[in-house]
């Protein structure tokens, strides 16, 4: 089954809103962590029960609830009684291949966006994203590195986050994530050059299953990151309450990003369009060439062949066998027969 | 007659409003089937006369009039009667292979859906829905199971649906027949898929015929999914008065859904239309491969052969012919021939 | 010349609202027929004098008056005297081959349409409407039943014609055009259809003149129906006041025939575009084929030939030629190498 | 250098507003027509001083100012000066090969057009107008006769052209020249009409250059028409106060010649990219039949060779050659070798 | 790596709005010149502090501070903090490979465009501006002689640059740069112009590579050229209060000049994407003549090979090879297969 279609069999008839996990068990344990914060003070703790979450949804510190693993939906389910989030929000976290979307519940407002990660073959985890006043929740589905970078800055107290509110913390997630579709893209696009000096010289059939994976991660990507456009721009509109002013300069950076990481696909997807017809162009070269030389080598021989044969033909009344030149003569039409051809194919540039 | 046209012909000429059944006859009993229920009260009654429907006709319960089978003009036309309906709403209902729509007629909202199912040929199957505050009634061609899932869970009171409304009600069924899409759209997923394996090897003419059957089911589906994208953002507008406010998110999830399945059939079509590149490709790279063959064979043999045939010239002065060495001479001379050729074979990667 | 360009030569350099007929002469005589009518009074009459016309501008009855030829430019004049029509307006009635449009002149509009016809070309007739209150005033360039219908329905007072106004009048007339659409596409599908399946078997140069009459023909169906898309539009929009509220919903599924005749003629178009690829491939694999069988003749015999050249030499020293056996074993030497060629191709799959 | 760039070069670095004429010299003198009117006066005159046009510069007439020759910019400068002429617009006027373009300086609007016109090749000549309440000035690059009609009507008192003022001036010269359109169009539908029969017999490397010279000449077309839509739009939209309500009929007829004329481009544009395509089919199918002619001769005599050069060999112990009945037997075998493989061929459709 | 992507790898995981330069050094030496200048005042100045910029920052004189060279990190936050820049814009100035882009921060106002220039391959310099109203900024990569004009223009006072203000300023150093992109454009069209002769007479793999080389440059020119289009119209729409009214007219010719720039690129793209066709025909074309010299040579000569090797054969009864006319005869007979195959050839005009 396509991957486009992997988690949608199981959804068909369950009831919409149902918390029903769909996806591949990506991680085995499931890990809730809290970085609370303000400019001043720091909390980062690991908890094993949900209901600790509850303490530090208070308005006046930043709060970010980091979830790894969604498969426990039971928890999921806690979360959003606790949070008091709706279960259709639910069902989406806890079902992957989701399309990148903002939906804006007034008290929170819940994002849904695609990580690709993947060096051989462009893969996709879905990181959902819960932002309030008052706290950050984001769900992950396996443990991954794309966030560390933030939470460093957090604890470090580098840049402006420590001074910032949730919005600055949901902007720097999401732009995290971002970010990191230009380290998949570079890898696309170093396939792509790379093929592109390979298909003049080797076009075989291994080149082009090549272009057409290439092909399929660039309409991957295209899905994931158009979406992504939208969402930005839902909230650089400042449509929100909860993205302050003064995070809509930030907004816009992220957008600026997001806006180049659709036009580098798009630029790989003109290339890679661009593979196939020089594959293409290629093989048509080649099989001239093919033609090229089995044409000079028979027209130059199968006359020979005949003068030679006619010949060896055994008619008893055949005058020119008899006499001494006729060898060398037949020996010198064939050779002028041979020139001629050759000068012709030197006018007609085939050699 | 291509199906896209299957029913226009008929419709020529008659009056517009004209209650007319064109299409084949699906079914040969027609069924009504009444469902009425409030958070606490449920009766399900399969009726033969349509003017017990008018019973169910009020406002303080929700009420599900499912009729199978449009071929009886007259009990549309009864239907039509008792509910006050619009005479070109009743025409559109028995007349299959509209357009996905939505016309809002104050008083009730008309709906038409095309519902898809097959596994060898992508089918439809017309679904129109009348949508008022008291009441919905659904119009199928035939019976099926789609909806029966929506049955199940109103019997067992399953998931929200008992609490909820007529809207909700119809929310639900539109639901039902758009995650009816993915399962369809999953089977041309694997055609595709395992046609893409299978264009690289066997490139025949009947694997063209199975790509443009493919290409033709997603014309299809492109067809009926692209108004039903309009239809579904009509509703989630707020244009209609007769769909609630808390029925809000679960249009906005149903329209996810709906582009969704607008996306997969994108990405499909992307992928059919590389499917005959690919299998253009293929042909011209096996060609390629036969010119090779033949090239190779007639490039060493041509030249021998004609050297053979010198000596088998029957001149009476061929003083070669004469001497002992000249037979193993001319062997010698054809395998340098040979080996020549082979060796600039290998060097233009031919072999 | 090109139809598309055929009238606008003439045009070149004349007075703006000179009304001059351009096109070719489709009837000889002009026909005037004035139908008028109540719900209870019902006149039906063919004048020769266009005055005569000016008794039925009333407002208070449906005014129907049908012009069939519009190469009598001095009719055309008197009549736009006669209900005080714009300039600009007669000269495009009297030009064929415009664009279908609406123009809202306040007191009356101006629609112009195109009626497609015809089985082996398609062909185009423009029919063009004068609407106000009081009158709707048709030019046909030639007789035709596309109007009986409606004829014969305001004759009978069948279905709601009579009780209705102008407008009504006016948009059964138009529904008569747009209806009259789906008759010339479905016989381009079956054109279409039948040489889908011709395409993969026969692809000579007939079906590819074949393939761009279909081509053409869609050009030309979708230059008339996307404009009438937007004439329809301007109705429903209600931006006219000459088009009463009640008319809508018969607007409104007029819009919507349009749109399935647009789809339609999108659809066909894009299989129309498939059938060339189709057709390059069915060369392709047909040249392929042709190459193989050559192939596996040539690398069978030329080797065995190449043998058969070797005892063919005249030398006196072949020790070979000599023995008893000799003969029988060349012939094994051939056998085997024909049996190895044959192996290699069956592996090969070229047999 | 390609004709799209030609002027670009010369103007980089110059100051904006420098006004240095860059095209070629298309006309050796420098003509200023003056044609001033009311529906009663008429005044025509050449003059050579430009200062002699400052006279008709009054409210009261039309003033048609007509300046054929761009090259000599004094002259402009000091219309510039005489008539308070933004100095960009004067820039503009002096550099041929802009894009149709309008703009609105308050006092007078200006409106850049290309003329079409050329039979091998298609050119374009620079229109430019400045149209205010009092005149009209036109400047041309060489003399022409795209005018000659308007300058005939109002010499004559033809038309309705008399009585207006020089808004309805400034549509006769805009329709002249949008007119003149379809001139050339006419003539590149011509071309690529008698190219659809040639392409399929006569596919050679002249065919091609002729579709590429098709393809550019639309390419250029397709420049100046759709610019030229948004011209026209602008005034239909009423945005400027110097085209009164009473010339918006006739705009939006200068209107719906535009659209015919982008759609006539586009129309032509689909054509000749069909042309590419249906050469490349004929030369396949070309192709496919020179392969079967040496596929047809070449299996069936090289098998017969084979069987020749068999009994060719000079083997002393061959039984069968000296047998009477030998050597019918051979030739029996060869003509039923020849008959099978011509019956394959049958089989095939290759004959 | 593709130059697309250069960039990007470095910025990941850094705190947004961290001034660290990742491009390669283009320059050794940072320069800093100030041209400070009413209509009656000039002043120019190098400076090496960065501070002594300060001075200039006054509101009545126009004040052009150029730096030349961006990777001195120090200087750029230097300036930043002197001018009260926020943290985001000065991050863009160091990075290079921005999509073009403006950004109004109420104070100023903030342009990014891209340089084009190389005469080989299409290479991009990043000029980054900062337009308040008493001082514009420009940031270069390395020196350039792009501005030079521009200092002229202020330094000998020519045109109306020195008599306005600092949107004036800004306006002429945007146009400097988008009038460098003509130059790149008309090297671009030289090359398509002069392949498109080319490739119908050699189509080799090197031809190849050049079209794919001119189909990248478009790529590149195209994404840095549509952005800028959106730049100029930010300005145009006069959503920013720095750019006053009287600018509009220039802002307007920019505007202009850019949509020429855009109008020929895809000019350019869509002559290039043609190269590829003509190409591919071309081969074909080629491939043909080959197989036909093929044909013609083999179809002759094998059956006439056949003819002589039947006479070849050894057996003892062959009535024919003892009569005198027969070696006439046969001869004969060869020479009217040969005339024969050659009508044939003159007839399918393969001749």
């Amino acid at each position: 089954m396509p991957k486009i279609l992997e988690e949608t069999e199981k959804q068909l008839g369950t009831v919409p809103g149902t918390i029903l996990y769909h996806g591949a068990k990506k991680t085995s344990k499931v890990k809730i962590q809290i970085i609370d914060y303000t400019g001043k003070t720091f909390v980062e703790k690991k908890v094993k029960d949900v209901k600790e979450c509850f303490a530090f949804k208070k308005k006046d510190t930043v709060t970010w609830i980091n979830i790894t693993g969604i498969h426990d939906t039971y928890l999921v389910k806690q979360i959003g009684e606790l949070f008091d989030i709706h279960d259709l929000v639910l069902e989406d976290i806890v079902n992957p291949n989701q399309r990148p979307k903002i939906e804006d519940y007034e008290a929170y407002l819940f994002v849904v966006l695609q990580m690709v990660y993947g060096t051989k073959k462009v893969e996709t985890e879905q990181v959902s994203l819960i932002i309030s006043d008052s706290f950050v929740i984001s769900f992950q589905e396996k443990d991954g590195d794309v966030f560390d970078h933030v939470r460093e800055r957090i604890r470090k107290a580098k840049g402006r986050i420590k001074r910032k509110k949730n919005d600055y913390l949901a902007y720097a997630l999401m732009d995290a994530i971002v970010d990191h579709y230009f380290v998949v893209l570079e890898k696309i696009g170093d396939k792509v050059e790379s093929m592109e000096r390979k298909v003049v010289d080797e076009a075989n059939s291994e080149t082009l299953t090549q272009i057409r994976k290439i092909k399929r991660d660039l309409i991957f990507m295209r899905k994931s990151t158009w979406p992504l456009r939208e969402v930005i721009s839902f909230l650089l509109r400042g449509e929100s309450k909860i993205f302050k002013k003064d995070t809509t300069p930030y907004l816009r950076d992220l957008y600026d990003h997001t806006i180049q990481v659709i036009d580098t696909v798009e630029t790989l997807r003109d290339m890679a369009s661009g593979l196939l017809d020089i594959y293409m162009t290629s093989v048509s070269n080649r099989m001239n060439e093919v033609m090229k030389v089995l044409t000079i080598i028979a027209t130059i021989f199968i006359p020979l062949t005949f003068v030679a044969g006619i010949y060896g033909m055994n008619f008893t009344h055949m005058p020119e066998l008899d006499t001494t030149w006729a060898y060398p003569v037949v020996w010198i039409i064939m050779v002028a027969i041979a020139i001629t051809m050759l000068i012709y194919f030197k006018k007609k540039k085939w050699l």
